[in-house]
């Protein structure tokens, strides 16, 4: 921002906590090959987009008229998708799994009330705090990035917050949590009655073996499971987040969403999407064996990529990450530098995407004899 | 909500504030003649939904890449509807207006700050203050429901409010605001640095001769003019509210906006929707025809039509106006009853619409001789 927009700005009566702050966001730049914000890279099948181009022609002449305020027919697909059980009672939905995560906050923070997330973390949930005036809590890893459930229960009862967010698997590390983990924070916030959310936005990459914190739902009143269309489903542009918990947990979202916060094409693109699952899902199962190959190809460099259950893989073991960021991104490649010392991390994107970003790594540390910290 | 649902919701840590309240929300009940929330009731003319299919359909393919977060594009389309000389930079927009305005109070309002509004009007103002935990302030009108600039300059300078929403034309009255209202009240803030928003939702509704708050931005860093694709734009559907200010308001509202907040499907209906402006502002003039005869029919029967620069109609007369809804009702009409002592609200429909409202009314006032005051 230019001096005089930021003079002219501190002259309007912004909000304390505002003043000095930046924007979220990464950078949107124009690059060939774009691997950093974890978006599906995947072309979206040409049978989705007629698929959405008719439910969305349909829903056109009807938009003289305000949406279905409780979009039923969208939370019956989706508990149809997520099973376990589920019905449409379970399931509310928003724009973007951020405006999920903003009306918890604005149901059970706020403030005089605290947020306790673990960082390294998804760097929005600071930021949904500050926008909800609730109290953010940064909680601590081990060394490895991992959260045993001790050491999470334990920070729990120690501060005992209104919310806790737990991430899984984790962004920007990409490993999904033990559910032990879940379940030793539900029972540790009992006694401040604790609201649990697990941000599960990609789950539906996880490694085989990796459970859903859905299968916790049952008998948890104070658990939510937080999902995104964003990532598996190839829709972050039509942003569409959701969550799965108890009846009343719905109910209490109900009295501070906005009325008809989403939109009739919002609902028929998501339900145009969910009805073609089977061919967006195998895209999924791609979009893993491609992780997988970057997780097997950076180890062979000598690189320590974490285990991932995400479309992304973190990998440390640089001297100078942000020197490899430039490097790769003058070859027309853009990966995420998060800050974490010694890392970085890519999205796994299309075969053709991925090999010219390990080419360009590989090139980059045969040229750079030291760039590795092993 | 079920007694045992209502237990369970109790039974979570619910923000205080929020407890015992109900969702907001007009019921959605399906008669065949909706009049009752000021929805544009005219069909979407064929051209516009071919227009917006086509959009969604280019948009569609890219849906797996996130969204521009700054939705350049429309805002430069806004920018060159509402003219007066605005530009890209002093336009902003969200989910339906209604996120404008909590954007608004993110920013501008919170813990420790106040927004005062003049009921009767829109009745999320309150809600949206709860929403985020803003004090709100119940101002008053004349008897009349009017608000004199002295009178609102005098509560201004009493309360000196973080923020002030100025409805006009105002809902559920129907009447603008004459402009000396908004300088005055304007001026009134400047001492506590207030900002002042002008809800100008029914704007392209507004009698010959009523002038635009539009006018008045030039030189006035505080004052936002919020306006929505809802009604004129028969976009009611789509979610579509804007706002112009100084850029540096822009600016404080990209701190507290969640990042990509705006859908490309959103974007590119809203976009398909300006690229045809004529067509649906013939539609705004046939409204405006149907309300100038609702309101000489009304007279006609006895009934006391307040002046209205808007898509509806807020009539006053009756003894008893809930059983006058209710015949209505019962006949397939639905109008609104906003709880002003004897008045309705009807929305200007199509003229078959309107017809059978009239028809309706007169035939129960024939069949009830007692039903009007005067």
């Amino acid at each position: 921002m230019s001096q005089d927009r930021l003079e002219k700005l501190n002259q309007l009566p912004l909000r304390e906590n505002l003043r000095g702050i930046s924007p979220y966001g990464a950078p949107q730049i124009n690059v060939p090959i774009q691997l950093n914000v974890n978006e599906n890279t995947h072309p979206m099948p040409q049978v989705v987009v007629e698929a959405i181009t008719e439910a969305v022609r349909e829903a056109a002449s009807g938009l003289n008229r305000y949406p279905d305020r409780e979009f039923v027919a969208l939370r019956q697909d989706l508990a149809r998708y997520l099973g376990h059980g589920l019905e449409e009672e379970n399931l509310w939905a928003a724009n973007g799994s951020n405006e999920v995560l903003q009306q918890i906050l604005q149901a059970f923070g706020g403030p005089g009330r605290s947020l306790l997330s673990f960082p390294p973390t998804y760097s929005m949930y600071p930021l949904l705090a500050s926008g909800t005036t609730t109290d953010y809590l940064a909680g601590y890893r081990d060394a490895d990035y991992s959260l045993s459930a001790e050491s999470a229960s334990q920070q729990v009862r120690e501060h005992a917050p209104s919310v806790v967010f737990l991430c899984s698997p984790n962004n920007p590390t990409g490993t999904a949590l033990d559910l032990d983990v879940v379940r030793a924070v539900y029972e540790a916030g009992e006694s401040s009655n604790t609201m649990v959310v697990v941000d599960e936005a990609y789950a539906e990459f996880a490694l085989e073996g990796t459970e859903s914190a859905l299968t916790l739902l049952p008998g948890r009143q104070r658990l939510i499971i937080t999902r995104t269309m964003s990532k598996a489903f190839a829709l972050a542009g039509a942003r569409l987040g959701y969550l799965a918990a108890a009846p009343e947990v719905v109910d209490a979202l109900r009295l501070v969403r906005l009325p008809y916060h989403l939109s009739a094409v919002t609902q028929a693109t998501a339900r145009a999407a969910l009805a073609h699952s089977g061919a967006l899902l195998e895209n999924v199962e791609d979009i893993k064996r491609q992780r997988d190959r970057i997780v097997v190809e950076l180890r062979a460099m000598g690189l320590v990529p974490a285990v991932s259950d995400s479309n992304f893989v973190t990998f440390g073991g640089l001297r100078q990450p942000h020197a490899v960021f430039e490097a790769l991104l003058e070859g027309g490649v853009i990966i995420r530098d998060n800050g974490l010392p010694g890392h970085l991390r890519v999205t796994a994107g299309t075969e053709a995407e991925n090999t010219a970003f390990l080419d360009g790594l590989r090139a980059y540390l045969a040229a750079h004899p030291d760039a590795l910290t092993a």
